[in-house]
């Protein structure tokens, strides 16, 4: 992922909370793999947190004190053990090595690991 | 995950197309990562397709030869470079060691790597 997010100190906890678009680069040896994807869909991105915390298993939701103790799995915290990101984002534009997203909250250099289709009406598949 | 599908060939290709409920087991090491989880709630499993083809980039979608071949990346298939599963399900009862969630269409013994609340509206955050 290319962003203009360097650090995650600058980094909303959510794409909805201000985040800005990104580059999602894809290796040549994968890029057959975004065949039918098109500029305007919303699709699904998961990421890996590289620089998230594996060995946390309960925090405060959004590091405030005032809310109980909760277990990572309730929240969607970076922090966890397989920190796997998931984004709901819209293609804006779907080139031959990448795509570009509307709005995400992952910082430069976040790895990329899956792209999904948000999934349609059951007689639509 | 423990669930009454043995193999790929009985396992339907949503959960809305017929799965059976399915017993989230957890490891002692992780188990305080559920604090917070309770019955009723809707969560996303991420699993691991453990049987799934690592190799492929594109397919006819469902396995239908009458539609055009599209890349893995624009289906929801469990053959992918990273085959992450991803589940919408509602929690039916959280025991000390896991889960019993409502509908998942996984074969048994498909290894879960995270769980993820749905995500509210901003105010709620």
């Amino acid at each position: 992922m290319r962003s203009a997010l360097r650090a995650l100190a600058d980094a909303p906890r959510q794409a909805d909370e201000g985040a800005p678009e990104a580059w999602l680069e894809v290796d040549a040896a994968f890029a057959a793999g975004l065949r039918g994807l098109e500029a305007g869909q919303e699709i699904l991105v998961l990421t890996w947190f590289h620089e998230a915390r594996r060995d946390l298993l309960e925090l405060h939701p959004r590091g405030d004190r005032e809310r109980p103790l909760t277990g990572v799995f309730a929240t969607r915290s970076p922090d966890r053990p397989n920190p796997i990101g998931l984004h709901r984002v819209r293609i804006v534009e779907v080139a031959d090595r990448g795509l570009r997203v509307d709005a995400i909250e992952a910082i430069d250099g976040t790895p990329v690991i899956d792209f999904k289709p948000v999934l349609s009406s059951v007689a639509d598949r």
